[in-house]
């Protein structure tokens, strides 16, 4: 049978409209409790031996033999050596795109990363000062879902932000040994598959150290520390189950970025794009896995078979058409709405990881799009331009989570600390107003603390 | 027998230093599994039933008897009547306080919390829209924890960033009745004890609508939305440790703020501020509780022993005493170091949630210090006027978190979605470079996705 990809085609005007996409929509991270509990033993052995328990895992997991964690260390020469072996087309497009996004982060840091201060009249400062994180640790996949880009955008804004030690970690199974976090017997060797674009990478992004480490194992290095691998500050970058499980775990005695569910694109079309542009960038989605989500919001009926259509016939074109026929029939959709302004509203509700306006007048339906992780703007503004190389971050919120929180960025390897100095004059209105509300709340040694710096010194008030 | 206040005396040139100080730092929140069964319980249940769930628990654990929800909704009128009701001192200091700490957080907004665009030369627009959260839930706890400064510092950035609904839950119990989250026969009566002064405080600082809910149940209802108690995008505030697990079980499905460890001050001085302040200053961070932490750290032996006479002075004449006295002798430290620059560098490994900087040079020591969440320079600077109204924002990274977390700010009410529109021409190297690295990664869609914009249109290639 041919294969065959049909998103759920969809009308915003039928009456079963609501109960269909609340269920299209549907997702739920499951929490397997096996899962968490092999973390916790894991995360727990790391933290109690450190290095031998680290060699442990790496052996048992990815089949991967090393007489200390030293020896799992890529050098910068080694990571050096990845780059320089790279095709000449490769390379110039990894530092093409690197330098793209260093741009945009410098831009990002310089709008609002930087510290600031004012003034008051009577000569108070108040401000805040944003300092780099010492040392943070990127999480970065092996097996099919290692993507050199990703390095780029978990290390560049760290880079950026001044971070002094970038701790990259990375398993690199050996062929034929199980999943990392997976159990059972594994080939085992002292080289596991490195993937030199994903070195190449590390290079380019300025990672100060590598691991070839990963799953809880290494999540649990990171967050606390072993003889050879240092304790960071914070950990970023996606990983599977386990991985996922051990950062949130950790949280807490070390800051970590988003946990990511599947990968979403929102296209708002109002028919001006070629329907093959539209097509291709519901594939682009849809290629992830099987549980990305690829939706069309169009008020143009026409213009919906058109993009199912070119789904129909650019299909058989793609090599990964099977995962994008299984993505596209359980998880996409093809909606009909009365109009732009109901699609933008839509739009608003699902608070999409990607939005694509494919749109001829695409500022007029921005100002109406409040929540979604990156907004790509007019017909030549593929998802894939921002993935690579436009200079945002293609770290971004999924799963709706883009009601509440942003890209990767600068900011989120900087922490600011407030800057309060009260000047002799400013203390006497401060600590008069300081004292009545800290004997309100019955904190006599906080009025006091304020009042001790009132000239004079008022007697201490009761207790109510 | 006296009362007396003995914090744990160190010197950094001992050799039992290091040791010492680890085990007088060392903090843990320890997780009840009891607890988190019956938090994941309560909030499973206010996810199916809603209201009814709702007002059962609030009868259960706050003795409070409702015919439904709607009874406990705080009205604007009643809120407007708690202010005026206030002594006319107090009334004013509240006002005061909401008008600096407003000035502040729209200067940390104007500072780093706008919108940001620029155009590369090929016309290619590239920057981040910064959007407020449309809706925000406030948890502020009942009982002896009851702050309306808190209420102020988590209502005024959320209102700064422009957020619409601002939704405030405050627990009431029934005098008489269990704490929140606890069990057991409670004193029931449609009246629980409300505090005016954290209603008027959300009069001032613009809160939207209160109920008089708290616990697990109260996280639930604002994560998931009842009838009655909407759906907000995040959960600020401190709670108990029922309120606590459930802002974690329900991270995900809405934002959250850090999880709150006890509260702690750390002191720089060098031996210029009267002893009294800096003692004072001490005590108003012990008198919180018990786990409470005042650390001192001082290159000069004589006017540490200053501080302690004074301690012994001050003790017998606050209120909160035995608190005190028990926080300072299970939790505080006066530690002799050999100088300012080592008191900084102990400083920065402690990353204290307040840290004075008690010297006539605060400038010579600011720029030494990396990790703190509010940072007070000078003598003048005690802890209570930032706690209270200087302006900068009292809810701070604790428990050494501020290594990689900020205070609360306007940024934490905002979210960011990236925006890109890439120009005809722009699309052409752009699409050149993405591509390349698309295949690279084995993602044809996307490498296709950026091609079809190419002029002309490349063939495409093999699967390598």
């Amino acid at each position: 049978m041919a294969l065959h990809a049909k998103p759920l085609q969809l009308n915003t005007a039928d009456a079963g409209f609501e109960a269909a996409f609340a269920a299209r929509l549907h997702w739920s991270a499951d929490t397997d409790a096996a899962i968490e509990q092999r973390v916790a033993d894991i995360l727990a052995d790391v933290q109690k031996r450190g290095d031998a328990a680290v060699l442990e895992y790496t052996q048992r997991f990815d089949g991967l033999q090393a007489p200390d964690v030293k020896a799992l260390e890529i050098t910068q020469a080694e990571l050096k050596a990845a780059l320089d072996s790279l095709p000449a087309a490769q390379r110039e497009a990894l530092q093409a795109a690197a330098a793209r996004v260093r741009k945009y982060h410098e831009a990002q840091k310089k709008a609002s990363g930087e510290s600031w201060s004012y003034r008051d009249e009577d000569g108070t400062l108040l401000g805040q000062k944003v300092t780099p994180l010492d040392r943070v640790g990127i999480y970065v996949p092996g097996g099919k879902a290692a993507y050199p880009s990703s390095v780029l955008m978990n290390a560049i804004p760290a880079h950026v932000a001044g971070v002094q030690d970038i701790i990259m970690v990375v398993p690199t199974p050996v062929r034929g040994s199980v999943a990392t976090g997976g159990s059972g017997e594994a080939a085992v060797s002292s080289r596991g598959e490195r993937n030199e674009l994903v070195l190449a990478a590390a290079y380019v992004a300025g990672v100060t150290r590598a691991f070839t480490v990963g799953g809880a194992q290494a999540v649990g290095a990171l967050a606390y520390g072993t003889a050879t691998i240092p304790k960071v500050d914070k950990i970023t970058g996606p990983g599977n189950a386990y991985v996922a499980s051990a950062k949130k775990r950790v949280f807490g005695t070390v800051g970590i970025d988003m946990i990511a569910g599947p990968s979403e694109i929102l296209v708002l079309a109002d028919g001006s794009t070629p329907a093959e542009w539209v097509a291709m960038d519901l594939f682009s989605q849809a290629e992830h896995d099987e549980l990305a989500q690829s939706i069309l919001l169009c008020p143009d009926a026409a213009y919906i078979a058109e993009v199912q259509a070119a789904i129909d016939r650019l299909l058989p074109t793609m090599p990964r058409r099977k995962i994008i026929a299984k993505s596209l029939n359980d998880r996409g959709a093809l909606i009909l709405t009365r109009s732009m302004e109901e699609a933008c509203a839509i739009s608003n509700r699902i608070a999409p990881e990607h939005l694509e306006v494919s749109s001829s007048e695409p500022h007029r339906w921005e100002p109406l799009l409040r929540h979604a992780g990156a907004i790509f703007l007019g017909a030549f503004t593929s998802e894939s331009l921002g993935d690579y190389c436009a200079g945002p971050n293609h770290v971004l919120p999924t799963s709706g989570t883009a009601r509440f929180s942003s890209p990767l960025g600068v900011y989120d390897f900087q922490k600011r600390s407030s800057l309060i100095e009260v000047s002799e004059a400013g203390a006497q209105p401060l600590g008069r107003i300081a004292a009545e509300l800290a004997y309100g709340e019955g904190l006599q040694a906080h009025a006091r603390a304020a009042e001790l710096r009132l000239n004079p010194v008022p007697p201490m008030r009761e207790p109510t």
